[in-house]
């Protein structure tokens, strides 16, 4: 798929069809984030990839939204060792994502707020590694218009984009298109 | 161009060819940052860009590395709003690099060390707003070995990317590929 329509087409996806994801396509996921840049070219991340059922479970409860990680086919968790910036963790996971779309496979990310039990759940992430951030992956399954049980708009603030009127200021903040 | 292949050759650029970037290409790299996704879906982030040689030497000036924005055609400072997160700002930046790239437009993010100073350059973003990532854009030019008129490896604690090996863990923390 071309860059500009996977980057314009990428969307949540929270529920999965129950196939498998091929080792294949797992590893040219975790090749995009490989290569991610980074600040000074740290690369401050490590990948757990999780596709057991009972530890997908116990990791959907890790976060107040992340039971989508209950039914995915396989659930990525991006580690930010010592010092990591979220800009750079941010970079990695939209490179995870795009090339995951880009052959047609969803994905959706959690916030793990009680890390401490993440951590002991994937056997023990030391206590100076962020485990914040897991990714579902999985083919999307429809319907796919609830989170949490409960209708979107109850969740989201808004739904859709905002008008790029909205965003954007030309040479000085004062300045809209 | 494919998005794999795109993800797999974006790269750094710190210099550029003279030519301007078309109004087009600047939307079209806008709007792969308005359809970032983001935390709940809160969008938190804002553009301004920079094409004023003054205004880019000026904000050149914010970071210790963020000389390349002096040279770039076309800079944006991805602006967050209060409360925005390090990953949602990532993905965004990342949406915008990678939009370029595909049209052959090379990119940098430069960090802005002095925010407060860059808020006044751009007219008077609000101090509740972090101005703290700006991103150079222009069509690549040779050579593109030196940061800050350094050489790469002085700057950089390593070159290329860490192995797949490194980085990936299969279930558990204490399994590697």
């Amino acid at each position: 798929m071309d860059a500009y329509q996977c980057v314009r087409t990428l969307r949540s996806v929270r529920s999965f069809r129950p196939e498998a994801l091929s080792r294949e396509a797992i590893e040219r996921i975790l090749q995009a984030g490989r290569w991610s840049g980074s600040s000074k070219n740290t690369q401050p991340w490590q990948f757990v990839v999780v596709q057991d059922r009972a530890r997908l479970e116990a990791l959907s409860r890790c976060g107040a939204y992340a039971g989508h990680l209950a039914g995915a086919a396989c659930g990525i968790v991006v580690v930010g060792e010592p010092g990591a910036g979220g800009l750079d963790l941010g970079r990695c996971a939209q490179n995870l994502m795009l090339v995951a779309w880009n052959e047609g496979i969803g994905s959706c990310i959690a916030s793990l707020h009680d890390e401490g039990t993440a951590r002991d759940i994937l056997g023990g992430v030391p206590a100076d590694h962020g485990v914040r951030t897991a990714i579902s992956f999985g083919y999307p399954a429809p319907p796919d218009d609830l989170i949490q049980g409960r209708p979107r708009t109850s969740v989201l603030p808004r739904l859709g984009r905002r008008p790029l009127g909205e965003l954007v200021h030309w040479e000085q903040w004062t300045a809209r298109a």
